[in-house]
């Protein structure tokens, strides 16, 4: 992160997430290091937890953190939108309304991702021409980044919200890969038009008519989601967050079986010392902690959510991500190019 | 394989695949080395073709092997209906044709997948009770084995055919991966019941009822896909389509990756050399050309699709688990279960 960028500002939920409010604050304390002295933190929940914590730190004397009390926590098991009606002194819910005053320009939150997703949508509401937020996700490979959006907002969209997230997703892609004409491709299970379900199909069309709008590169499989064939990609929030999951799970079965196979021998125990360089290169790009933070995209404010298990350095990434987003945030840019959007798909049946 | 096993039969699509029918007729040959006296292959293609590389496979005496001629071939662009009623004398058909006649148990091809699920559908029917045929896969964890399916045969199922299919892939657990009371989940995107899409919903609620019947776990979401927790994972085509094809794809990245970190120094190089046997072992296991073949499940018999550009190793695979699979095939057992099934899941509202 550049030292002397434009200022930004993120209010944190310090109560969500599974390893208490200590882990994030020193998340929060790490993420500081790399800042600017202009960005600011804005952390809520018990203050007499959270107080100590901050000395501890050596954040109490750092004027780019301030505090703001709230009395309730909105646990990981809570019913979604009853959770944010009754607690209205959450963490979260504060959280959420502090960014909906203008205190804060993102929010970051590591607590119930029903809770965080309905609370956002009701508070921060959805832009203009906009129906629903999207969450995104940056996927690393070898080489360079994806954007996977939706990767679990919304598991019932319409072609019209692939048009939609096709621009959130494309607008992110510039905002956090630098990227200036991000390619967009609709995952499905082959690349030939009339292939997969009707609502790819009719999700294709509508993208066809926008693709002065963005850089519609067409239909994707499987095969071409890590051979650096496109930059954001479409699916809808069931298949995505699916996807997530699975390539999480597979990286993690990749790594235990190589660390098996390496201590196997002495010989090989020796090759696994001289190669250790590449291997924790390896693990750390692949590390889901460096991409601390799935983004909700589509509101009025950018919120991210990161793992209820993130540790420390998670928490870092998505602090510093955060505060990234919201530095780039163009809201009426978006709206601008969603408004034509929504013009150029009228004349199209969308179903 | 078991030399002295029960006698099975394959019938080879010996023109289908991307490196012609001399790729083809290798891996028959090392399917052939390790496969009992009593076991048979019918070729099916062109004999004009065909018979000088038998011949120089050392094939030609081998009594095992015997030859159909077929002067077409199913390209893999042709549309699958067409192309199975226009080209009565190609290659597939031809080897459909001879395992609904009893000349073999099973078949294989690497063909055009739409013709080949098309024709089988027509000509060998889908077993009693069950409305479709569906294509399983057999992917390997560090540990274990697992079946997906539906692996892309119907992308708009209905909850009784995640029943099916489920009856399908425990019986595919046991023939296969030799397992007496296969773990069944279903995949969706959380354990807990209502989430995910409508169609998961009815599915679970249906699987739930004919939970004597298969060993029915409940829901699974992406991370436990590699950790061993289920033998067989169900889904719609669409997802499993997406899931299997992004997997291969990450493997692929995984694989590039480490070669290039690798090779960047040269300590890098020198623990390389002596870690070589580690990345054998684990490349060779993940390696798809050793599960060769994709079974098309719940038809009058078994048949196996292959990649179309599988070399001779992914062949041979293909052609043991085809004859494996035609040996353990008990096709009034399955149809035993299916009809109980039905007649659990037909009081319980099946939209």
């Amino acid at each position: 992160m550049a030292k002397d960028a434009i200022p930004a500002s993120i209010a944190v939920d310090a109560m969500g997430g599974d390893k208490g409010p200590s882990e994030i604050i020193a998340g929060v304390s790490l993420a500081l290091k790399e800042l600017s002295r202009t960005d600011k933190v804005l952390l809520i929940g018990d203050t007499t937890l959270l107080e100590p914590l901050i000395e501890e730190e050596g954040l109490a004397r750092d004027n780019r953190v301030s505090l703001l009390h709230a009395s309730q926590t909105i646990s990981m098991d809570e019913k979604p939108i009853q959770s944010i009606r009754r607690k209205k002194d959450s963490s979260m819910v504060r959280a959420i309304e502090s960014v909906r005053e203008g205190r804060a320009k993102a929010l970051l939150s590591c607590g119930n991702t029903g809770s965080l997703m309905a609370g956002s949508t009701l508070k921060l509401r959805p832009l203009e021409g906009l129906e629903r937020p999207a969450l995104a996700t940056v996927i690393p490979t070898a080489k360079r980044y994806f954007i996977l959006i939706d990767a679990g907002a919304n598991t019932g969209p319409s072609p019209s919200h692939f048009v939609h997230n096709a621009i959130l997703g494309a607008h992110y892609a510039k905002t956090i890969l630098k990227l200036s004409q991000p390619r967009v491709g609709l995952l499905s299970i082959g690349t030939e038009e009339g292939k997969g379900t009707d609502l790819i199909h009719h999700a294709h069309q509508s993208l066809k008519k926008v693709d002065g709008l963005i850089n519609y590169t067409g239909l994707i499989e499987g095969f071409h989601v890590f051979s650096d064939q496109v930059d954001v990609i479409l699916c809808d929030g069931f298949v995505g967050n699916i996807v997530l999951k699975v390539c999480e799970s597979l990286v993690v079965n990749i790594i235990e079986y190589l660390k098996d196979e390496l201590s196997k021998s002495p010989l090989r125990k020796a090759g696994a010392l001289l190669t250790r360089g590449a291997f924790k290169t390896i693990r750390s790009r692949l590390n889901p902690e460096r991409y601390g933070g799935a983004p909700l995209l589509g509101l009025s404010a950018t919120v991210f959510k990161a793992h209820g298990s993130s540790n420390r350095y998670a928490i870092r990434s998505a602090v510093q991500m955060g505060l990234e987003a919201a530095r780039c945030y163009r809201s009426e840019d978006i709206i601008t190019v969603i408004k034509e959007a929504n013009r150029l798909i009228k004349d199209h049946t969308v179903p």
